[in-house]
């Protein structure tokens, strides 16, 4: 659980969004493009923690913090993540407190993160806004992969199972964004994000205040 | 109750916004703009019917339905309102039969009308998203009362007053959109527009489709 209830009281908590998706639905662009245009309030990448070798080219503090086994368990223990997971043998997680560190400063984090991390996170935060980016088609997907060209057929018909799958799981999410017009859907995503913060919940005892000041 | 069963497995629905917001917060200023501006899907505003007179200028079937009281009665027994009320006398309501076929249409439909009115609505039809606007201060919506230079200072003073009430309804609408800078809260406002089209409850049946056709 995310110890909330002290900032309960804080009107200008940052909002934590967590965006899923298939590999290939352009969720990384998308949240690189929130996080370079939307100014107002600030929006920031969770670093998700990993306990795998880092791979050529990944940089300790920028794609993971890379760490080991025994510090990501002790870390487990004391509750020290929102969410985590263990693929083949190796940890994968988001810690807690730079989370917290943030929407306490009224920045907003976004976690890319899969399904089960996704679902999680919202059991231990309900504040937290899902948002589920899906290519047009599977024909689209199928071409975006091969695309690529760093997969074998058999990896990319694997990967299209797997996504017919997840679809199952969007009723989960609160919001859905197609992916096929880039712009179209960076445009969706960042309405998203701004109409989160016109919700009268968080606007509220902002408005009370600033009108009983005057009277 | 709007009969809304069997519309349910259209996902092609437009959505009800409600608008309200004390005399002098800009909100007819903000739903023309909305209307204008968005183009898919359309938005279009419901006029209401009243009994009053026409006011000079006012046109039937633009500015109000303008019909007779004991019209008016018959329709509210055959059920023909979302939602009315009496004042000083006068009838004035939101008749059903013209949104329900809007939305049916998959055109999205803006109700500009007072909180008690927008609560019924909610009740009679939960997924409607109900919109409070609201001036930034006190001072600034006295400013704007005075700039119109039509209300007498006890007329002013009394809006002033009902505004202050109207605020303690905030908490049961869906969003609050603060009109300091007019750009901005219609930009906030079309958000909310296009962000509620993006919600997973409208969008994954009509996704799934796409995706099991190809399969």
């Amino acid at each position: 659980m995310l110890e909330y209830d002290i900032m309960k009281e804080n009107n200008n908590l940052g909002k934590l969004f967590v965006v899923s998706g298939p590999s290939g639905a352009g969720k990384g662009t998308i949240c690189k493009r929130i996080i370079e245009e939307i100014k107002e309030p600030k929006v920031e990448l969770s670093i998700s923690m990993a306990t795998r070798e880092p791979r050529e080219g990944e940089i300790d503090g920028v794609h993971y913090f890379f760490t080991s086994k025994e510090n990501f368990e002790e870390m487990i223990k004391a509750g020290g993540f929102l969410e985590y997971a263990k693929v083949y043998g190796n940890y994968y997680g988001t810690p807690k407190e730079k989370v917290v560190e943030k929407l306490s400063q009224g920045v907003d984090v976004i976690l890319e993160i899969d399904i089960q991390g996704a679902l999680n996170v919202k059991k231990a935060y309900e504040q937290a806004v899902l948002i589920f980016v899906v290519p047009p088609s599977m024909e689209v997907l199928r071409g975006r992969l091969e695309g690529r060209g760093t997969d074998s057929i058999e990896t990319i018909n694997m990967r299209l199972a797997e996504t017919l799958k997840e679809l199952t799981y969007m009723d989960q999410y609160d919001y859905v964004v197609v992916n096929d017009d880039l712009e179209e859907a960076v445009k969706g995503a960042k309405c998203i994000f701004q109409a989160e913060h016109l919700k009268s919940t968080d606007q509220i005892n902002n408005i009370v205040k600033a009108y009983k000041e005057e009277n």
